[in-house]
This record gives C-alpha cells, structure tokens and sequence, in this order.
C-alpha cells in the first residue's frame, strides 16, 4: 500500500473553504466525518469522502482540516492501516490513547482566536454537533453549518449516487404488512403524544415499507427518508424505481386507499424543506419524534420546543423483534448457510494440503457455495478469511498484499455471512487442518466454554445484553486471558447485519432489555499477536426458558443457537469441558446432524454429508 | 406506628413560603430533599428536616408542599412505612411505578402560572438543581434558591447541630499523614491543571486530615468542609475542637510549618462566602475543583467557566484503594468482629431453643459481644435482625411492633457491623436453629454459589465491578430465581460502610475499575415475600490473582475475603455444590478455623472455639 498523495486535494479544499461561492464567511477547519447523511456503518462509494481526501479508508475515522494542518482521528483498528495509507500532510490522532487529544481540545489548541469550524450539517449527528458546538463556543469559536459539502465541490470524479431497482418482500417473508407496521408505529406515536415520526435510518425505511434494496454494499437498503403523521405517509426517495409495476402494486401507490394510507413519494432531496414546513406548522405541544442521531440539519429543521428525541426509535425496537415469519426465515437462511460451510469445510480439509488454497481462494470460495442456495442475494459483510498471524487482526480483510496460504501448520479462522431473501447470516468457525498444538486447543476451549456460557444462560425478562458480556470471558479470565471487543451485536432479518437497540458488551450500556424474538450474535474469541485468532460465533434467537420456580412471575428466557454448523472436534480439549459443556456441544452437534444433514441429503450433497456426520460424533470425556 | 399530626406545620410553613422575612418573592411550591450540606447517606437528627414536616423517617424521600399540596416521593422499600408514618394531608408518590409522575411532571400539573419554587441551596445537589431547574423553566416557572431553611425557621426544637470531640488517627492506623495526603491530592490537581480543590463529603475531610468523629450515628465523621490550594489548606469547623490539645498537636496548629502546610481554621458557616472570595479572585484559565454532587450553593459560588466536576474527587478515589496499614487495621477488626459473632451464634443456638430470644434481643447480644472487643466505638449502621417472614423485608430493622422471636422453625438473617479504630465492619450470615427444609437448603445453595462466584472471580486489571454482578445470580437464574438488589458496595477504613466509587451491581455503570487494595461487600441474597431471608455477606479485599497467562501484561485481580465467620453448613445441600465450590467453603472455613480459632483461644473464649470447631468440618460431596 503506499499512501495518497493529498497535497493538491487540501490546497483545493483550503481554497474553498475560503470561497464565497460556498460558505458565507471563511471557515479555519473543516470537519470530515465518515458517516452519510443516515447515520449508516456502512456507506455507499459517494460518501467515502473521509477516503478521497485522507486517502484512509478504514471504517471509522474523522479528518479535520486547517489552514495549517490535517488531522486524522481514528482507534486502534486502524493505527497502522491510516498510517499506511496517508501522507506526509497527514498527522494521525491515535484515539485511545492517552496522550491523544480530542478533536475539540486539539481545535483549539491550533486554531487562530474567533475562528469558524464548518461541516456539513447532514453528515454530523445532533448529539455530536451539540457535543462539539458546546466545546468549540466556550473557547470562543463557531461551529457552522456549511450547506454544500466542500469535498463534493472538489471531487470531480465523485460517483454517483446508487440508485438500483427495489426488491418488494410479501407476508411470507416479512409476517407484517407495511400498513399494519403503520398502524402499529401510529400507536407509538399517540401513546408518546407526538404527531410526526421522521424515518433516518436506511434500514428502517426499508424494514417500515417491506421493501430492500442494494444501494449500499452488504446492506439491503436504499437511499431514502420518511416523514409519518398521524394521517400521512411521505416517502422521500429519487429515481425511477417507483415506476417498477412490482413496487407500485407492493405499495399500493394506484389504489384507491383511505388517505391515511396513501404514500406520497416526493424526491430524496426535498427532506429538509418538507420537515422545515412541517416544523414551522407545528402548534404548542405538537411533537416531532426522531432519533437522537438523526442528522443536525433535520435535526434542526424542528424548532427545538417541538422535538421528542429517542436513543432508539420505535422502529428500531419493533425491527429488533422478529416475529414468526422472520424467525422461520432466519432458521432457513441458516441451513442453507450451514449447507455451504459444510460444503466448504469439507473442500478446504483436501485442498489445503495441497497449499493452493489462499485466504482470498477460500473466501471466494466460502461466496461460490452461498451463492449456489435459493434466494442467495450477496454477501451481508466482507468475509474475514484468516491464517495464522492474520488471524490475531480483529478485522483482518485479506487482500492481495497480506493474502496468505492456509496450511495444515496454522490455525485458519472464517468470519462470513450473506444475505439470503429470507434472512441474514453471520458465523465464525475457527478449524486446523493438521494437528493443532495443545496449547491452541487450550485457548479454544476457554472461547468454546465462553460461548457455551452465554448460549446456555437462563436469565429474567428484562435483563439486558451487557449483563451477560462476563459470561463469555469468565473462563479466559480464570487464566488470565480476555479478547478485547464485544460478545455480540444484534442481527437483522435479510437487513443489516449489525443493528441495535440489543447487544452483548461490556461497553455498551443503553441497550435495550432482550425481549424473545430477538436475534443476537454470541462471539467470543482469543488473539494472539503475530501468532493466531480464534472466534466462535453462533447466531441466536432469544427464546423463553423453563425454570424450577418463576420469581415474581417475571419468567426467564435463554438462547437457541439459529447458526448450525460443527464446532471443530479436533480443537476442543475435552477435559477442560465440565460434563455439562460437554453435554451442550453434544447436542448441539447432535441438531446440526439431524437439520443439515436433511438438508445436504436434500439437496444431493453426499460428501459433504458424510463430513458433517464425522464432524458431529459425539465427544467423551475421559 | 401512628401518622405524625401535620396540620399545624404545614400551615406554618405555608406561611414563611409567603413571608418576605425569608423569601424575597412568595414560593408556590417548597422542596425538602432528604440529605444534609454534604450529601451524607446517614444524616443527624438536626437534617432531619423531611421526616419533621412529613413524619415519615425512612432514608429516602423528597417532600414537596404547595399552597394546595404535600406530597412525597420514596421508593418500593419505603411505600408501607410512609403511608403508616404520613396524614392525610400527604399524598404518597409511589416511585418506579408506572403512573407515579416526577417531581418535575407534578410540579408543572399543579403549580399556577410562572410559579415560584424553593429550595435550600445547601441541600440540593448541583446536579439536581439543574434537571430540576431545566424541566421548571422550560414549563415557565423558576426553581429559586431560598437562603434560609424554611423547615428550620418552623422547627422551634431543632436539635443542636453535633459537635462532638474528635479522635487523632496516628500512622499506625493510617498509613499515610495528613502532609503527605495533601502533596498527593496537589500533585493530582496540578495534572488537571486545578488550583483548588474543595471538600465537601464528610468522610472525604476526615479521611484527609486523619481525623474521626461522632457527629452522625454509625459514620465516624464530624460537621467540616475544606478548600485546598496550592499553597493554603482551609479547615471549616464548628466549636472548641480545635482547642483540644491531641488534635491540636495532630494537626500541628502550634508549630511552625511551611506555609503551604499551615492549616487555616475557620467556622463552619463561613465555607459560603469563603468560596466567594476564592472565586471572585480567579483568572483565566484557573480552575476549581468540586464533585458534581458539591450543593447548589457552593457550586455556584464559583463561576460557571471555572469549576471543574467530576463525579468522583481524587479524594474519594485515593480513600477507596486502602494502605497496607489500613488493610492490616481492617484484618484485625475482622478478627475481632468474628470473634463477637462465633459467641453470639453460640449464644443463640443454646437460648433460642427456650423461646426467649426476639430480634431485638439478639441485636443487642451481637453488640454486646462486639463492645467487648479493643478498639470498638460503635455500629457501623442499623442491625438488620430478623427472623422468618421479616428476613424478606431486606431494609429492616427491629422495632418492638414488629419484634419478632426467634425460634426453631424459621430462618433468622442477621445483617451487622460495626466501627473499630482500626476498620469497619459488614456481615451477613443466615443461621437455622432447628432443621430448615429441603427448599430453604436449596436457596440459601444457589445464593451460597453467587457468593463463591463473586469471591473466586479472576478478572482482569480494569475490570469495574459492575460486570461482575451477574456472576452472583447466575445459579438463581438458572432456576428462575433473583434478588432485587446490588451484589456488593464499597466499605470504608473506620469510615463510612458504604462508600464509593466501587461497587458490583447491576444498576451502576459509573463505578471506577476495581484496583488491589479495594474492599467491597459480596451480598447475594433470595427474598421471598412472606417466609423468610437468605443473605450471605462478606466484606472481600480485591488483591492481585496468579494466573497461568497474563494476556497483554495487564495482570489480574481477583477477592480474599476479610469477614471470617463459619458459613452455617446445615443450610448447604452439598449436591448441589461443584467440587470446586465444595474446596472453596472448605478451605475458607480452614481458615476460619485457624486464624479466629486462635483469637478465641487467645481471648480464652473456649465454648465459642469449640462451636467454631464444630461448624468449620469440611463438607463432603456424596
């Protein structure tokens, strides 16, 4: 990798943040934030304008730019990558560390008395323009709003917006209609006493109105708002996709409805004057609802008096709890899923012999074998394919620089998923192919009796994921080890493969409660620096549990593993396994048999059969 | 208990809240928060000032009176005590159910137009004062300052504010001297580049200066404020204290010192416009540092743009993490207290047979024995002696309405500590005298498993108590049972028994990482409403922990625990342990057995060594 040469990018830049044409007076620093104007982890190539400048591409970071200099802030992810890929102009904030200052002390540590800090309004969250605003005004300098966002001014050859064509998904896949999500969010709404939801956020668009699309890589959603009032339904949206016959008909847009549920379809662009209108109509007591991280410019377009902000919207939390038809299509997604990785699985244990197999080889691979399942749509993130050393990279993406050959010496550790039309997958499966030293096992099987910890966990009704994070580590802990993120996020259904308000961490505190219905990922795992990863990870369904007694009627729910795919034998030391975790991984294989075996059976996949069945004998302690 | 009679008073105190004698425009509304001037968790009687408007003298409550109203805010332990102790002129508000309005929400509902609402400035925290103050303004009403506290204005026999002699803590005891704690506590204002600090909290004054008191009942602390600079130490203190010759000699009044060592003494009330004048002399960039829950009125005293909060002072931080002299002081007033309790639970076996005992009584036994021991002053907080159904009400205290005896059928839950000169004490045993059912083993098993989890955790450096939280109730929730309160809270060194900023519950995030030399309770318990208590409790130490590998070299912590009383081995069901957990009673009552069995012996205690004996043989898994 060598680095972008940004010095003629930041002279343009430096020259309009000082242009007339673009900001009202002069701005000394200019904030880039990686995010686009939904608040999305994942972004489209448009709004990869923290990379065009910086030439950094990691997926968080934030560059500032003044007269003098330019600043890149990132964590410890991507330390060395930013620094790979920037240029002398560049200087790196090490976030996390503890010399490290924040954007706002070192602002105003360079900038000149008075200055004028700009960003683009729709980029920045409420929460952090307030955060920033506050820091910047008490040391006597302005945080402004710049209408035009400076980088799309000097990148000439920025792409376009994605606009691709809409998937619309009927009953069987999603168990509510849109008018029935309608209604339900109405109620929300009258129970908050506000008049008006305004919809930010990619993926609940999409979720609200059954409709996906593939505007941004790995997320099935499209580019799109939604203002809802207790009578109307606007939907902002650009393009000729509400010409598709399909979509018409999904929506209802030619019938003849109650006008309650009639969609207006007004283009993308037109938010933030349509909200202004609404917010300037607005009586005393008439509330707005929007998120808390909704963009400063929608943000603002609400007289302050008038909003009713949320950490989680009530679509967030509705999306979060799958209902019958998500869950069977999450379960079946699943099996196919584990139908390719068995298949996979079996291909690698006799190619990786022959040392022809990459990391990049056995990721295509892993994406040719979900490909071949019905209603395959791509790939939910990029899949991590790690050996050896490369394992220990957290967020390892191979690439042809780092790619590396799979052995039968290393330990080879698979991060994947994809996004069928009935659900999204998410697993990680760490195997060796030869014979894996004792102590390897040993880390294994602390991160297998973490992820047996949590799995199998019996709790009340109303705790929240981070309570459960402890769980995980305990057993690493007990031998003085630990892996340094989180146990688990929530998942979607055929949305993003990352969504809240639910988690397992022990960073996260706002979570919401977990509710049956709820999907989550359980991954624990172990790195070791210049040496090898390891990760378990199962996706799960929050499900009622039975108990001995109930305190206070609260019930008491636990886990049901919707991933199904073998726990590798040969790396489990079975002795460190109480009779207990024994007996879990035992019936867990035992499951794994009994519904991918029908499946590979079905679908003619005898070889891959017969290792799924060697795969799952049972395990004996001695 | 019958409701004290409020007519009269609040009449009267309708009256000051119009008079302009003390409010310079008529109050519509009044406040009376719980607390004292240092947001002491017990307060002296003089503070009491909600319980004499309202009768009701639970810990917890906030009254608010109107022109129309009265009514009190207090939380589920308290709803049956208020409502017996309050007439009919109050209204309870029952908080944490659902339709209980805020303070806030019910000020807004009742008060008339652009009202007026009082409160002691001294009383109400900063960071109370400004949600409060927030909600009113945003509702067109003003929350203002009232100089004078009108409770006290109509309290005609208010007791005296204590002020009772004061106890010099040499080294021995301390560890560190007064001198060298305000070089620490400078050096760390000096990082946050702070000139001041002020000291609020009374067990943070006398954990500075070395001092005790007896002002508040069961908190060795006394009536101070001080203010630190640079180069001045101010001492606000009341009375011929400082006329004492020890004290004067401790603190080395007499003696030429440095100047920067040289302590100011100066009363009590002026703390106010002392702060004042340090505040109005401030310039730029000069900071003072106050906690954020510091009163309204000495927050204020300094200027918005130099106070500098945290939630946490140094102090507070510095007093957690105990001195090798301090955590020697705590083994021996363990010792002590375990010798108290081994007498008293042989006490009881022999007299609750005969049907004499009630709550009270074995209370006063326990401090009895405990007065018998060197070094004790008082109890470190209300004995919690009860027996059967009284052993679920988990705040209670004995009173003769409610005394009940002990008896040979019913669990009895003692829960008591107290002061010595050289530690604090805190412990929770739960005895039979008679033969408990197969139920009640099986509880008191699943609590005792909590307990062992919490104390035998491993745990990295940086871990915050809270994560360990769900480790103490996982054997309850894998039979859908809980206990609906923390596991665990901080004790201080001959100080306050609850102390921060550590602690190990659910509900608290902001807590500070546990660091070796820590001391906190582990408390599981399992009420059942009705029936009876179980409670088991030890104040544990965090100390370093040897593990097999030291993942990124961050070390690990893990519990040894202080108290040393037999855990009552007829309320195990021994199937129910692991071997693991066997080993740990096993060993743990070892050492019971060795280190108070020889202080039984020393004192020439011998029918309490032999019960101590008798209770600590090792269990056997069947």
């Amino acid at each position: 990798m060598s680095p972008k040469i940004t010095t003629e990018l930041l002279k343009q830049l430096r020259q309009v943040m000082k242009s007339p044409k673009y900001v009202q007076e002069p701005v000394q620093a200019y904030i880039v934030p990686s995010g686009d104007a939904h608040q999305s982890e994942y972004i489209a190539p448009c709004d990869c304008r923290r990379a065009f400048i910086s030439g950094f591409d990691g997926s968080a970071g934030t560059a500032i730019v003044t007269e003098q200099h330019a600043a890149m802030w990132t964590d410890g992810r991507y330390f060395l990558q930013a620094a790979h890929q920037m240029d002398n102009n560049w200087t790196l904030m090490k976030m996390g560390l503890k010399d490290t200052p924040t954007q706002e002390d070192w602002l105003v540590s360079v900038l000149p008395e008075g200055s004028k800090v700009g960003v683009d309004p729709f980029i920045i969250p409420a929460d952090q323009w307030k955060r920033m605003s506050k820091a910047l005004r008490s040391a006597g300098h302005d945080l402004v709003p710049v209408k035009e966002n400076l980088i799309d001014t000097i990148w000439t050859d920025c792409p376009q917006r994605p606009c691709k064509p809409l998937i619309t998904l009927d009953l069987s896949y999603t168990g509510v209609s849109w008018r029935d999500k309608i209604v339900a969010l109405r109620s929300k709404m009258a129970e908050r006493k506000v008049l008006w939801f305004v919809v930010t956020a990619l993926d609940e668009v999409a979720w609200l109105f059954n409709l996906r699309g593939s505007d941004v890589e790995y997320n099935p959603v499209f580019f799109a708002y939604a203002v809802i009032g207790m009578n109307t339904i606007r939907l902002f949206i650009d393009g000729d996709r509400m010409m598709d016959p399909a979509v018409r008909e999904h929506l209802q847009l030619d019938s003849t409805l109650e006008p309650e549920f009639k969609i207006q379809v007004m283009p993308y662009g037109s938010i933030l004057s349509e909200l202004q209108a609404v917010g300037a109509g607005l009586s005393p007591k008439e509330k707005v609802w929007l998120s808390d991280k909704a963009s400063y410019a929608l943000t603002e377009a609400i007289p302050k008096a008038y909003r009713y902000l949320t950490p989680y919207t009530p679509i967030c939390i509705a999306k979060a709890v799958k209902n019958s038809s998500e869950t069977e299509g999450m379960r079946r997604a699943h099996i196919k899923d584990a139908v390719a990785l068995c298949e996979l699985f079996n291909w690698l244990e006799k190619e990786v012999p022959k040392g022809t197999v990459t990391e990049i080889v056995a990721a295509d691979k892993a994406e040719e074998f979900r490909s071949q399942q019905k209603d395959f749509v791509e790939l939910s993130f990029a899949t991590i394919s790690s050996t050896g050393p490369n394992g220990a990279v957290i967020h390892y993406k191979p690439v042809p620089e780092t790619n590396r050959t799979l052995s039968v010496n290393e330990i080879y550790l698979l991060d994947s998923g994809a996004q069928y039309k009935d659900g999204t997958t998410d697993v990680t499966r760490t195997m060796h192919f030869g014979t894996p030293s004792a102590y390897e096992k040993e880390c294994f099987t602390y991160v297998l009796k973490g992820h047996i910890a949590v799995s199998a966990a019996i709790f009340p009704n109303g705790t929240k994921g981070h309570l459960l994070d402890s769980f995980a580590r305990s057993a690493l802990w007990d031998c003085g080890l630990d892996y340094l993120h989180g146990t688990g996020h929530g998942v979607g259904s055929f949305l993003n493969v990352h969504e809240g308000p639910c988690g397992i961490s022990y960073k996260t505190f706002a979570d919401e409660p977990l509710e049956a219905g709820m999907i989550v990922s359980d991954e624990p795992g172990y790195y070791e620096d210049g040496s090898f990863g390891i990760r378990i990870e199962n996706v799960v369904l929050v499900i009622p549990a039975e108990t001995k007694y109930n305190f206070k009627n609260r019930g008491s729910l636990t886990f049901e593993p919707l991933t199904l795919v073998p726990i590798q034998m040969k790396m489990i030391d079975v002795n460190l396994l109480t009779q207990k975790e024994c007996n879990w991984v035992n019936d867990y294989h035992q499951k794994c048999r009994e519904v991918i075996g029908a499946e590979l059976e079905r679908q003619g996949r005898h070889e891959a059969l017969q290792w799924l069945i060697r795969e799952t004998e049972p395990l004996v302690r001695v």
